[in-house]
């Protein structure tokens, strides 16, 4: 199943995306309820499918099932409630707006790592966004005027689907609800003028999401797929999350032995060569921009670099 | 006012800390609201003092103004409704359980790093923590099998009331509800075996805070205030907030500039000389260590450190 979070109306919902409809799943799944003369739908929808990612993810394998009855019984009662949207009615979103955490990974792939002929890591590189980065396919990146090196990092995603402390790697992919698609949108001065990171990472929109969630009962080995970054169409960066140094069950279980994971949590597992830091020479995004991130069987993530007109304090 | 979250019976609710009595905000804004005859007073009590702190915090001065009326009703009508609880009788947590960000700023008192022979940074170094850091003033530090160089850092910590963006220094207390202690648990060979110190700082329990949260209407003045941490009674470490290279209003003004700030954003503003691993020898935590700190006119944060049982996979 693709998940969205869309917005109709000013009102933010999540949905299931098919054949280019969006089906609302709580007004799907509430109506389906009432079809069967349960007298507290609007109660048990709430439980199972409400009307956020994050709890709807809390509510694991049985709330995914039910969202597919729910789904299959929209489709087939389009006419009787409007359950069902066009794509181009609605405003899709990040499939989830507010992680409870957004792990980054560093220096992850094989041969950008052996290209730059630094060894391979013992130890992933981990560090930090926050929920006000994250805005959705169909939203501009703001390009805020507090530096000039602005640029872009495609990686491939995992969003956690149950809670995980001390998860081995062989049981890894039952704690992952599915897969999407994050540009690491990084300031390069605010990120290198301290040795944390951080601060070129977690300016306000800086983590683009989407375009939807693909869940993991579809998409169920994350190696093997291309990844694919363009700017204006150009190709910058081109790997496959085969080479991946760190996968992802080895990533849940590494982190996962260091916090709790808790559903809803993003893990960005890295970008290839190519950034615009490391060319020659050095190229950086502009107003403008349309930066294009592609993974196979996920999807694409396609977003243009808007200058924001707002002035910081200093 | 000192606001805390406390958990009684299983269930945990915000409260005025007053006198050894634990007033429970919610319960005792909606029992006034019944006196008064109000009709929705369960729903107004909800919108306006939620059970929550980051709901309470969202509701700003208002819903601070609106809690004092309540804990006077409450104070004034203790044997009507169960309002009001002895200190014992509940545990209290951490006043701002689930952070929606947790920022730390890194060498940030000015004696130390003259001493070290450093140059005063030019710009806050910044870092993150997650929410599953978080433990109360009651809980233990749970001292996790990954690593065996645990350790403290004391660190005065402030709570943003009102959402912030570009926020001049001049301004910045407004956006402040208040302030508490934070000792930033650390995993040091965690944090040292990359250049990203995230994965030694965002350990299960590595964020013990409390023990309530002092207001900023009652406590105008993050500057000027001693900041002492002492091990099983033996100081270790000692300053005063007067020595942040980066104050408060200079972190408000930073960090909004950055990004925007929320209500429950909770921030620690950097650690003062003499943590454990710059001793000579090195000193780390061991099971049954008690750490204490105590920063003027907030209070005292005292845990002890447990060895926990689980066993990490690998």
């Amino acid at each position: 199943m693709k998940l969205v979070t869309f917005t109709h109306n000013g009102k933010s919902r999540i949905a299931a995306l098919k054949d280019g409809k969006v089906i609302d799943l709580h007004a799907a799944f509430e109506a389906k309820l009432v079809s069967e003369g349960k007298l507290r739908a609007a109660q048990i929808a709430e439980a199972y499918i409400p009307q956020d990612m994050n709890g709807f993810l809390q509510g694991g394998a049985e709330s995914l099932s039910l969202a597919k009855e729910a789904v299959a019984y929209a489709l087939e009662n389009e006419s009787a409630v409007r359950l069902v949207f066009k794509e181009e009615e609605v405003k899709i979103e990040a499939p989830v707006p507010a992680p409870g955490k957004i792990i980054c990974v560093g220096h992850n792939y094989r041969e950008h790592i052996l290209e730059m002929k630094r060894e391979l890591p013992p130890h992933p590189v981990i560090f930090a966004k926050f929920a006000n980065a994250v805005v959705g396919p169909q939203d501009d990146i703001p390009f805020h005027p507090i530096s000039e090196q602005l640029d872009y990092e495609a990686e491939f995603a995992f969003v956690i689907g149950t809670r995980a402390r001390n998860v081995s790697q062989a049981e890894a992919l039952d704690y992952v609800a599915g897969y999407t698609i994050v540009n690491d949108v990084t300031y390069r001065d605010l990120q290198r003028r301290t040795l944390q990171w951080l601060q070129g990472k977690a300016v306000d929109g800086s983590a683009p999401m989407g375009p939807w969630l693909v869940t993991s009962d579809e998409l169920t080995d994350p190696a093997g797929l291309d990844i694919v970054l363009t700017v204006n169409g150009e190709e910058r960066q081109r790997s496959n999350t085969g080479n991946l140094v760190f996968s992802v069950q080895y990533l849940v279980e590494f982190l996962s032995n260091l916090m709790t994971l808790e559903p809803g949590d993003v893990i960005l597992t890295g970008t290839p060569g190519g950034v615009g830091v490391a060319r020659e020479p050095q190229t950086f995004l502009k107003d403008g921009d349309v930066v294009r991130i592609e993974v196979d069987r996920v999807g694409v993530l396609e977003n243009k670099v808007k200058r924001t007109a707002e002035v910081p304090v200093s």
